[in-house]
């Protein structure tokens, strides 16, 4: 049954294999109006980016193609299609590995749903991480839409393996965490990862990661009772990324620890308009949100390709075997897994906005247009400032 | 936008208010054939039912009434509507309060989103706790048709409060849970968890919990690529709950403090098919169903409603002002929440195993037919067992 | 799979057997602060209602419950159910004939699809056409929302039998309909068709009609491309009803029978605003709305329960058998037709209207709702106004 | 919102411009195990090509290629994404009448909804029937999945304008129709057919045409109650394709004109199993299928772009002004249209299926396969013999 979709009034429908002729996404439901070029979309697939020291070295040009939905460098409010071409892949290894389903892919799963001989066991096929391709070439779309409320999405890496962070990270520095190939939620703590990441890839391993989104100036009000609350459709828009294992929004796992006296929030008036005073809980309350930046973290589990020996099966014998997965993959999917977070999250607030109307459906007016021209011209000035800046 | 429906082969819409006329439920999408009576829906309820000492004293007799879809003790694949009256409210308390909108639940979003006019504040309105009955009434359809798969789940409180258990539950154990007022994942800990819920309980204070649900037998192949993975779909049928948190599968957060080599999982031969040595992923990989259990955990907050001053604002003055809670209220939300998360994680496999064929979309077979009637027996002699032998 | 809920910002979800507990509907997305009573409810009812000599003497009260959604009169964007309780109904001329499906009705291939044992028999089970009382129910909710934008929906009998009316109807005669029992396009016709019910009574027939509905101040620019056109939106609501077996716009069928040259429209200019000619399209081009008025048409099928012996076969034996239907029934079901087919144009209008952002998904402000209850009020008054000049 | 996808178990969505980079279509939804090559698509697509003197002198290679969603010659289960590139296209007419809308056109409409500066007024954009060779494409893979249940559909021109042809249509004359480029419904029509459509083109004028569709051996039992009823899901499908404007199904309008006695159908024992002896309501009875074959009809206006003088507006002035369009176009694109037609009822036909469990949702066994394949080679076998004979 069709699962390839996600969202109601923004709606993508990504498409495509690891070494397929191309990874897309169809986007329906973007007002008409919107500026859009491709470097718009290739400025944010650079935060995606593998092929530096801390990523996979596969080298994804990521030129992207609009097939439709756009003219005269608008958005005309029909299905917007963009697709990347996978250029370069070399599949003769997964030709020999193929009986032997890797341990901790979705190799074995996808075998006994549909069956080996229709199973593209090409690079992870459909399942590959190469997916997200799709994910942050919408999210980019939704970024820009977002900016006509003036919100703005920023994730960084909160904890790396065993190093958990306990501070409280602020929307200016997670911002800042995109300029580096670390993506730290702190500055003062690239170092300690950069260790940690050059550990794991010294001794052929991997290491996991929480991701923490913060959301600033999120719309007030949004979500819907009882099952589209923002809190369930962003735990579904996140858990659906690969590699990710567990969601948690505010204080999360921590608030179950506690008596309820000791996390009491409280509403106060700050400067003339209602507030809470801890924002224990991220930012949505009843499942809508409360005008408090959203704050919520992920958990990606360490990189499944590792070079060391493990335990699988070979379909042929149906017996026990040992492999050892070849290739260089991501030490840290976490790292890459930041700019699919938050274009999923960016995806599920305009989808929001959109049904909430707080966002047209149907096409900007020319006031709208001009604010988010001038924001994403602000973004990209701030994003290349820092990174001269490095 | 429509928000109070969920699923897709298997849906519900649940409608009703806490003080309002009824809380009902329409669930389309149930094959014909299946015996249902208000026994089998009302025996789950009991598992939700508060009234004892560790839950609200609210007397909610929760007898139901069969609108639509049933017709001589069995499913006729018609739409199945089930009201439960509220009965015996008392709104007084809410009059009083309604210009100070409760911190830590809904009733200030809903008012920023719907405007205050519209507000039914009576007792959480919609948002109350009182909605989750709709769900336990559709998850004990979804529970029954899910054995013929012979397929089961079973929840339990995992950690209460700071009191985190380390062990790893077995589904015997986590079932046996419903047997206890306190649900908690081991006999063992029922005093120390009663011993906590009463100190809670003496200080009007209340307390947070996290519940581990287990499925046993769980069907080899479930979940849709990409979007629509089981653990995408669990993380928003229990993330939409009101007071969950968090959510997390298998190894969750723990995996992210990991090196890959440290949580690396084998594929193995076990009993003549393929398994997964530890099941770190919680019977997930890819987003599909391995065929091993499926685990997962869910962080409840502690009840908000507590016997303490708190500063909320007061809508006429728009001033802040203090306020104390009254009434009775479960000290921990997350005891009646077992049953809740049991039934959207019934939902939700149901749902999918419709999607993927393997439980008939249109009607069952007699055979089929047999098979559940057979193992509902068993299930509701075996609860009824173990509350005697307590 | 669920096959019982239509629309999409705006939808509704039927549920009930004939002979049932009741029949009932949720409607899902209609925003806050709609004034909304029973008396709403039931006086749309009215136009459905049977009970005169033209239609089955069968005597629903049609009293109506408000479950949920409404608080204070006012809605509160929370789901409003509405129930109509099965009353009086008599189920023991359905046990006679059970084994013999009427000709003409869905009782055989009910049985084929959902087996003997699970149909319910009595009065059509979830196919007779008292299921229409939701569509009429919610429908009228959805004429409320409309009056927001001022747009109004009137249907008539545009021809009875073989009584074809070549005359261009107006909106004003066809309004003026609704308060005739044979709901005739114009009053001249009324006893003409008189005569054809009454003949066709008389000789325990029954006779098929043509609807015409006229939709006027539809919105402008209404309508999703490619698949979500108004034109194919309207044709599934209005197909989706018990008996119609028909469906065209504008000049319909008849526009296939010209050379282009004869049916070409004009755009020009009109009242200063852009207007066409002729509205030969029927208000609708490229599936959106022009702004002149929506015309369609459907055809009825005449009554399948007519007093003579037909041929079926007899499911104890499988061999043919020859029946009469007893009971008394509607003549000519297209008479009560016409107030579901103006309910379901309303559904699919507020329904895109909503999703393009004309009507406020989430709440309606204040002068919103003093416009609507003018025009309510208005429509009621003349309604009753052209009741009491007959 | 979005509108561009259609079917809820068998999903198409579809994108492109006439003049844009592409036209193509995401199918999610086909179970993994089908053969699956571009010449199975280009063979389906011949018979919607123009270029003969009878339609559109637009040169479409119609060259496909398969983006996603197929290896090995089979389908994976995963989304199949088809595109086709519109080349040689010359947008230089479109700028020059830009401004001034053409009559029976969308332009306008689009105009209106989405605003001028959006509007991709190139060969109509998104509105042009060239958005049709997507829903080919995807009824191709619909058709093939339908060779699992042997159940065949042939479209075919019923009336051509004035014309009106009685005769009741077999489902071989229909089939026939395919290798004619006129499309009649019986070959001895064929020279009338011709003559009409010549008197057209000399005139420079067009001419509108009923398509009839025969579909042989349906599965039985199909259709969901209430709103999914196979009639209504048809009636959207044919009614959201370019210039169709209106459909019935069986007797269609016709019955309205009718006694019920004299339209009585009776069910009957044929050849062992059930049946209807008159098929008078087209295959469809409560909405679900009979197992009787599925006839229905649509109507096509003829094609709005004729060489003669109309008025519309000038948007520089806002006045009226009269246009001649120039170009050539389809003097009928009726005939065009039954390829569509054909595809739409395959799209809606494979999809209730899957929602049944007759297809399986997952992946085809090998048996099904065979059967698919045996099928398919024949079909296009008796395709080339037939195109041979002429």
């Amino acid at each position: 049954m069709p699962g390839n979709s996600f969202g109601k009034m923004f709606r993508i429908t990504t498409f495509g294999e690891s070494h397929g002729q191309a990874i897309g996404v169809v986007i329906d439901g973007v007002p008409a109006g919107l500026p859009l070029s491709s470097e718009d979309i290739e400025f944010e697939l650079r935060f995606r980016r593998p092929g530096s020291l801390y990523t996979s070295p596969r080298a994804e040009s990521d030129k992207i193609e609009i097939l439709s939905g756009v003219f005269n460098g608008r958005t005309t409010g029909m299905p917007i299609t963009i697709i990347v071409r996978n250029i370069d892949v070399d599949s003769s290894y997964y030709e020999e590995i193929k009986y032997t389903p890797r341990p901790g892919h979705a190799d074995l799963p996808y075998i006994m749903r549909y069956g080996f001989e229709n199973w593209d066991y090409r690079g992870g096929g459909r399942a590959s991480g190469r997916e997200t391709v799709a994910r942050v070439i919408a999210g980019a779309i939704a970024k820009k839409l977002l900016l006509s409320l003036d919100t703005w999405i920023a994730g960084c890496i909160k904890s790396l393996g065993n190093m958990e962070i306990e501070d409280e990270i602020s929307f200016e520095e997670a911002f800042r965490s995109r300029c580096s190939p670390l993506k730290p939620c702190s500055i003062r703590y690239e170092n300690m990862f950069r260790e940690l990441i050059e550990k794991a890839i010294s001794s052929g391993d991997s290491v996991g990661g929480v991701v923490e989104v913060i959301v600033k100036n999120p719309p007030v009000g949004l979500g819907e009772p009882v099952f589209d609350k923002i809190k369930a459709d962003l735990a579904k828009a996140v858990m659906s990324i690969p590699g990710v294992v567990g969601f948690e929004v505010g204080l999360g796992f921590k608030y179950a620890k506690h008596f309820g006296s000791e996390v009491m929030d409280e509403i106060i008036v700050r400067d003339g308009r209602f507030g809470w005073r801890y924002n224990y809980s991220g930012g949505i309350l009843g499942g809508i949100t409360t005008g408090e930046p959203i704050v919520f973290r992920c958990a990606f589990k360490p990189t499944s390709s590792i070079r060391m020996p493990y335990k699988t099966v070979d379909l042929r014998t149906n017996e026990e075997r040992i492999i050892v997965i070849k290739g260089r993959h991501d030490p840290c999917i976490a790292i890459r897994g930041v700019a699919v977070v938050e274009a999923m999250t960016a995806i599920v607030l305009v989808d929001h906005a959109i049904r909430s109307g707080l966002i047209p459906s149907v096409r900007l007016s020319n006031d709208i247009v001009s604010l988010i021209e001038d924001r994403w011209k602000r973004y990209r000035e701030v994003c290349m400032h820092m990174e001269e800046l490095r």
